[in-house]
């Protein structure tokens, strides 16, 4: 007998250029679903849900739903909390009082540990419900699928990016060092390679969080760069570090989940090339454009957001839960793929890091097989908007709270 | 009787997405010219020209030529030599060594009146050459043309830019700044109102170098925006400054034409959002990427490109000389334009600043009259590459040296 009653949806951690893709492959399966008599976005992720911010997403035009999927960055807004106990206690009081029975949670591997604890403690209530994470980042460095939605438009941008930039540098014959997001794996910096077609085109190095490397062979690798191609272009990850090095290259501030704020890295090594080859060494970072830069947005990407939304309606209607959404990979080019799933604690607080085969032996660059792996990700969308889009936002129908408000 | 001999171009100054569109408007309508022998294209402008380093641009092939147009920043190399007066004699003397009867320089005002200077000296030593300034910058600020060949990619690049990071803010419930080139004038910074299409998108503080605010006003402004929206937008000139503040918001370093090197106020405004609000505020700079994300191409700005690359060889042909070509709009939407010119004299060294009318009356965003002035210049390219394309280089066939080495 299928379990009837209300489900809530919220998107959490650093937004996407097709985090509303999968947003909007969750309504629309969900529309579909008879036993799911609502649908409440849950706005700014879990603060929405403690707070009871929802909104009714079925309320909303159809049209307008179709076209927020194109809208980069979360249209329900998103948040940086991290649960705790008593967080997780309200949470659940909250889905008692609305009947919440389902609920899909739009995030990287924080949030997954979120949605594990709410499925551990609904069962410690005996609050019968059915909780998928549905996998979203830049960083594709969640654990146990093929790639993580988000990542392949992100990957393009940042190759595009490094590609244009490198032609500015190259006129100038000048060196460049471009920052680039993706915490402490190296899959977003790796992808600016994708832009290289010859060994003359930047980025000409490429260090990423996983190498081992010294300043020297560093300055040694930038030297035989710009003698022989008359200028240098670096893309280097936010965390990124020297091995044994003194070089303070982060900033000592944290976010919510406690995770460092990273960044300094590229300015320092532009400063290092600066002094060594005498040479003029700018710095680019790439900043927020890369979770929302919608010009770049990947076909594929978009496709499989859309996709893994989808997917977890129709499963935790079906009765699955605990689990995270996966992508496994049917064909590499063109791209095709199928939803699986994976249990929520084999990915909660994982990291999926670059594997060493495609990371170069000369720890400064990346291998043919990764370019093979991230190449059909980064497809661009199959059609481009006339003009600057005016993306759409939700009318924001209030859904009524029916708890005293929470202190947080 | 026509002037025959040979021809020279280079590139100076900061390059553009459609620099190339100049340099091959020019070599194409150069071939049907049978007063040019030769075109020869000086590497990394002045520079090349003083060192005799040229290459042989008729050699090059002709589908690689066409696709070079699209290849963002200077393929020919760029250069920001200011030419003192043993360099303008030097460049006499390379240009009598090698029969050059013809030349073209793309660039700003500073390369506007390196272009004048040559008229002069040439002149002053009897050699009939006919000298033409082809115009150039994403800072939108030659005077007397309607437009400058690289605004409008960049106008939208940095609309985009902006819209996208305002949808991310906008999720976290954040502030941002973000900053933009366009050194002592507000074009580019003002463009970014282009991507918003009601009040509660970002942009929603635009500060030009143009106005005169002081920071008890600016930090109203801020507080105003964020309790109406819930977060905060602001696009901020690197030329902008408070009304007589010690706020340091410029670099002390210069560049080789003497201009400060600009940069750092976006930062100072983000701390002082983040102290005054108490909420973060998060900072982009847009970089490099303003001048050469391909991706942002405006099909208009690649058709004024082209133009005054083609026009400029053809009015050389006919006699003119000491001039720079400009640009008349002769109709709004869709934008259809006319090349006309001005003398070398009357845009060296001059600045077109963004005028009042362009400017709101509290100082801190643009009017309509602006938008309508600038829409039009930012449509897309008629055609995207299903890929990341291959930039090719030219194959660049040397021209032999005729002089001694220059020392510089």
């Amino acid at each position: 007998m299928a379990l009837e009653g209300n489900a809530a949806i919220g998107q959490s951690g650093g937004p996407t250029m097709v985090i509303n893709a999968s947003l909007v492959g969750a309504i629309e399966a969900a529309r579909e679903m008879p036993q799911i008599r609502q649908l409440y976005g849950a706005l700014h992720g879990m603060d929405g849900v403690l707070h009871e911010r929802f909104i009714d997403l079925f309320r909303e035009n159809d049209e307008l739903v179709e076209q927020i999927q194109y809208r980069p960055s979360a249209a329900l807004g998103t948040s940086r909390i991290k649960p705790n106990e008593a967080d997780l206690e309200r949470a659940m009081k909250v889905f008692m009082a609305h009947n919440i029975r389902y609920f899909f949670y739009i995030g990287g591997d924080d949030s997954q540990s979120a949605c594990h604890s709410l499925a551990e403690i609904a069962k410690s209530y005996d609050w019968e419900m059915n909780i998928i994470g549905i996998p979203k980042t830049i960083d594709n460095d969640l654990v146990l699928t093929d790639t993580c939605p988000g990542f392949g438009s992100a990957a393009r941008f940042a190759a595009a990016a490094v590609q244009y930039v490198s032609c500015d540098a190259e006129a100038f014959g000048n060196c460049e060092v471009v920052e680039i997001m993706g915490r402490n794996a190296g899959w977003l910096t790796a992808a600016t390679a994708l832009g290289r077609n010859e060994p003359m085109d930047g980025p000409h190095l490429v260090y990423v969080p996983e190498v081992t490397v010294n300043p020297d062979k560093f300055l040694d690798d930038c030297h035989s760069v710009y003698d022989e191609y008359g200028y240098l272009v670096i893309a280097v990850s936010e965390g990124f570090a020297f091995a044994e090095s003194e070089i303070a290259t982060t900033s000592q501030k944290v976010d919510e989940f406690g995770h460092a704020r990273l960044g300094g890295v590229g300015q320092a090594l532009a400063d290092m090339v600066e002094e060594e080859l005498g040479v003029r060494c700018r710095f680019d970072r790439l900043g927020n454009m890369q979770r929302s830069f919608a010009l770049a947005q990947s076909q594929v990407d978009l496709d499989i957001a859309y996709a893994v939304g989808d997917d977890a309606v129709r499963r935790a209607c079906r009765g699955e839960t605990d689990v995270m959404i996966t992508i496994q990979r049917k064909n590499n080019d063109p791209y095709e793929f199928e939803c699986e799933t994976t249990s929520l604690s084999s990915v909660a607080g994982q990291t999926r890091y670059l594997p060493d085969e495609y990371i170069n032996d000369e720890q400064n660059g990346v291998t043919e097989a990764f370019l093979e792996y991230a190449q059909p990700l980064i497809v661009p969308r199959k059609e481009y908007p006339p003009k600057l889009p005016k993306y759409p936002r939700f009318q924001r129908f209030a859904v009524e709270p029916k708890l005293e408000p929470y202190e947080r």
